[in-house]
């Protein structure tokens, strides 16, 4: 080793010792008379002194000459500080340098290695190697090994088995487009990477691998939505010889473990919601349920008035804003700008004030009256202080409308503490989904979803109403985790394939193996994948998940550091037997 | 959950219980008047029994319909065996069964699910599900899943950081071929699979890391030899501020761990050699140490006399087969017989028995005589009742040939106990190896290997004899671990890819990102990848990788249980902008 210590270690009871450190030059200052060198690594800073008196007169030039990032290596003496520095642990002392190497000298970094740093993001991900040295992005991913630690640890300790599944499989036209692998022994012919070991993970289910589990990278060639990445990494697990209630209960032990050891929180248990609950109560299928503001639907409270918009719609629902009362008529004027926005879509809204006094003030006192109003701050559980603001419309656009004001309110109010974690379970997801442009239904989670066993029948006669056995683990407003009990007999996939639009050819080239191992005894099984990006981020408090990526890419897909993709010699086009257009 | 306990943990203290169980049908036996089924699951066999006088006359026939495969829940009671079996860990009770659920069927498999099965290598990957099911396999994956997490957990220990490095990134021309990626939302341009993490945990070193490891799947698009697979598993290694001995220390802790905790093995420290004496004593640099038979260099002693082979040959050669003087004459030319077959390739072979009375007979008694043979016995180590096997040539190819025949005679001498591990270092690589073929030189472990500092000048006069600070871990006679010291600086990196015979300009284009990240502080590195595939297959006392990898390969690269590679829509390579040709 260059060292004997690292830079995090030495205390005052080391002082004395002859130490050898190594480490990346911070920060230094030169006082003339005495010069002082911030040294960093991995494990903290300790600092460096080189002073006239006893530091011989060429190493301190040379320690003079230090820039910002050298690399160095010094033997010396752990001394007392004069003036101590109690914000960082190794603050009380500091090495007297006898001996300096520079192992490596360093450019001017083309950002500063600081927490705040001055570099912008696409100059980070260009020096991502920089970027990493910053003790933010580190931390990250210092955090996100311990996090994967933790679950390895957990789900063996639970009798899963970790099984590696591959990654150069087999093309499948469904859902999100996979990334293909042209094979130059097999010409013309294609692998695919997984968007998920799906089919595989069921495999095992019919191996008779009873529990297992995988952390693995995935990969969908999707355009790509902020904070997406096309590979990203999934904890994917899956049960045989298991109902609903026996996953939910695993991984929200899961769950729990990881929310106790990583971030010191105990949670007893995770609340539950249908998906037509929350979507009737929060408007959406992952809630942020750190905050209240529940929907109250008002369509029984402002019919049979003058006010036509509310006459008409579909649905009118509204939410208490807490304190929302203090909003000057220009902050409303603003909300109401807010929902107009095409990204949002609302026709506009109504507003009722709270006031103190208890009586309301709002902008359609010409239609309805003080009992009116005490109705729907009833409904919406307003209280004297509030606002309560509500859309109408079309059920499904303004509970999507109100879903986002509802964020957004919460987001100015300061209600989504990152330190807090809400998490719940959303059960009962609809089976199938209408696509309008396809004009036909989509499996909602995937084609080997079990729909709910006495609602087979419905299949025919009212498909859009069919619930299936499927869940997400929402946390703090994001999904974090979701999964299904599997289809495990032949005839079902095969029903399930038709109503999804397969002919039984298609269904047979694509699904043939998984419906062939259905027949020799596969068991009932189910699972949930967890999108280990974004669990990572949230337990670490934040939101964009790129920082807890150690290389990510950017928001073409690409890899700016190593410029990739790239064009490739035409020598290696023709041997895989492909042309570029 | 459908059971309440699982088919391996039953005991006689659990005898009268209630239980419900499920498995898979292994075997049933119907005696009439009784019927007994053996049930199994991931975690062992329960015997169920089904008797007349207990069990009602509808639930008899069900039992006696069972078929092979299917997959079965049952209710009933914990009862004493009339006949215990001390084979199974439950074999002391058996379940009176109350109710029988049948919870899928199977069809017949098409090979039999015992631990010898009946099925053929192509059978069992086509229905690797069935096969996964046999005891065998099963042990093999959760082997596996052990080594690893205890891979994981030593190196956590010692600070390792596990990071997720890209699956999309950029090919290189260097090395065995890339598996390329073309990308949808960049036309024209590709990623490519990576062969290792190599660059970017360089990287991360130059980051700050400071220790990385990641268990990561790799890729090679190279032509398959027997026993390898197109993607393949590491145990991906790194570490800062390190000379090599720190990097033998810390593996060599991690390999003793393992084979304690996993196989029960203490090995106190690893023996080493150097490349040259590796070459030098077994003609090979993964060298099996289970057993002797040491290479005894004869050419001193073997010179000035008529026998012209000898005297024309850079290297004389030989070894010791122990007991080997009990050969037959027809054994011998078997031996001969084998050394000459063109995968060999030798010209012939000298032998010298030892008799038991300390005479010598030898295939060239004309040439030698008794005092000779007692040199070349002193020198070979061979004893009274051995036999000395000499071949001769030029020295790369006769030790090589030499090399094979040391193993094959330990095969048949049955000296490679799988139980017996015997592991060792090679040290002192060559830098470079010169390419017959395409007449240049290739980096012998790879572009990144620090030359020996002290050699770095010998890189224009004589490159072939520069050493590397490379070493192989080498267990079995297999290599499962190889590293190097890297070059941590631009200049010397700069002179390595020219002296590989990459322009300024190639050399910047394929690895300017790291050349560049070598300016800003790269600090002194170095690591180890390990086979993590070979690993646990020797670690489990076997020679095959192929059972230890859940969905193996082919040795054409397919998957013939999905049937991938395939050919993929015309559409599909519209969008990449890509024709076949």
């Amino acid at each position: 080793m260059y060292r004997t210590h690292n830079c995090g270690e030495l205390r005052t009871s080391d002082i004395n010792q002859t130490v050898t450190l190594t480490g990346w030059v911070q920060k230094s200052r030169d006082k003339g008379f005495v010069t002082w060198v911030d040294l960093r690594d991995r494990y903290g800073i300790t600092q460096l002194i080189f002073d006239a008196d006893r530091t011989n007169k060429n190493l301190m030039e040379s320690a003079k000459k230090l820039g910002r990032e050298f690399v160095i290596q010094v033997n010396g003496t752990v001394i007392e500080r004069a003036s101590k520095n109690s914000n960082i642990p190794t603050g009380d002392i500091e090495i007297l340098v006898s001996d300096l190497t520079i192992l490596n000298s360093s450019k001017l970094p083309p950002f500063t290695i600081e927490d705040e740093t001055d570099g912008g993001e696409e100059l980070r991900m260009k020096y991502r190697y920089l970027d990493i040295r910053r003790n933010s992005v580190k931390n990250n991913l210092i955090f996100r090994h311990k996090v994967t630690q933790e679950v390895r640890a957990y789900l063996s300790l639970k009798d899963f088995i970790e099984v590696e599944t591959p990654y150069l499989i087999k093309s499948t036209p469904e859902g999100a487009r996979d990334f293909v692998v042209p094979s130059r022994m097999n010409e013309g012919q294609f692998y695919a990477l997984p968007q998920s070991p799906q089919t595989f993970k069921q495999l095992l289910m019919v191996g008779g691998m009873d529990k297992y589990f995988q952390i693995v990278k995935c990969f969908r060639d999707e355009d790509l939505r902020a904070d997406r990445q096309p590979e990203f990494t999934q904890i994917d697990c899956e049960m045989a010889f298991v109902e609903q209630e026996d996953i939910l209960e695993t991984f929200e032990g899961l769950t729990k473990h990881l929310l106790k050891v990583i971030n010191g929180v105990e949670i007893n248990s995770f609340p539950r919601l249908t998906y037509d609950e929350a979507m009737k109560i929060y408007g959406n299928d992952k809630p942020d349920i750190r905050f209240d503001m529940k929907f109250g639907e008002l369509n029984a409270v402002t019919q049979h008035k003058e006010f036509k918009v509310f006459n008409n719609s579909e649905l009118v629902v509204g939410i208490a804003v807490p304190g929302g009362n203090n909003y000057s008529r220009k902050d409303i004027d603003n909300l109401i700008d807010w929902v107009k926005r095409p990204q949002i879509g609302a026709s506009g809204m109504v507003y009722v004030r709270c006031n103190e006094d208890g009586s309301y003030k709002s902008s359609v006192d010409k239609f309805f009256d003080q009992d009116d109003f005490a109705k729907w701050a009833k409904l919406t559980s307003a209280k004297e202080g509030d606002l309560i603001c509500i859309l109408s419309g079309k059920k499904n656009e303004v509970r999507a409308q109100l879903s986002a004001l509802r964020m957004e309110l919460a987001e100015r109010l300061n209600l989504r503490d990152p330190k807090e974690f809400a998490p719940l379970w959303i059960t009962d997801f609809p089976l199938l989904e209408w696509d309008s442009e396809a004009k036909c239904y989509h499996a909602m989670h995937h084609p080997f979803t079990a729909p709910k066993s006495n609602q087979i029948a419905l299949l025919d006669t009212n498909p859009a109403s069919v619930k299936a056995n499927a869940y997400d683990l929402v946390l703090n407003g994001n999904e974090i985790g979701g999964g299904s009990i599997r289809i495990h007999d032949k005839n079902t996939q095969a029903l399930m394939l038709k109503h999804l639009g397969f002919s039984e050819d298609e269904a047979k080239e694509q699904f043939g193996f998984l419906m062939n191992a259905f027949e020799y005894g596969a068991p009932p099984h189910g699972g949930i994948a967890f999108g280990l990006d974004r669990l990572v981020a949230i337990l670490g408090g934040q939101e964009t998940i790129r920082d807890f990526i150690a290389f990510p890419k950017n928001n073409s897909g690409r890899d700016v550091m190593i410029d990739a993709p790239a064009p490739i010699d035409k020598e290696q086009l023709d041997e895989l037997g492909l042309k570029t257009k």
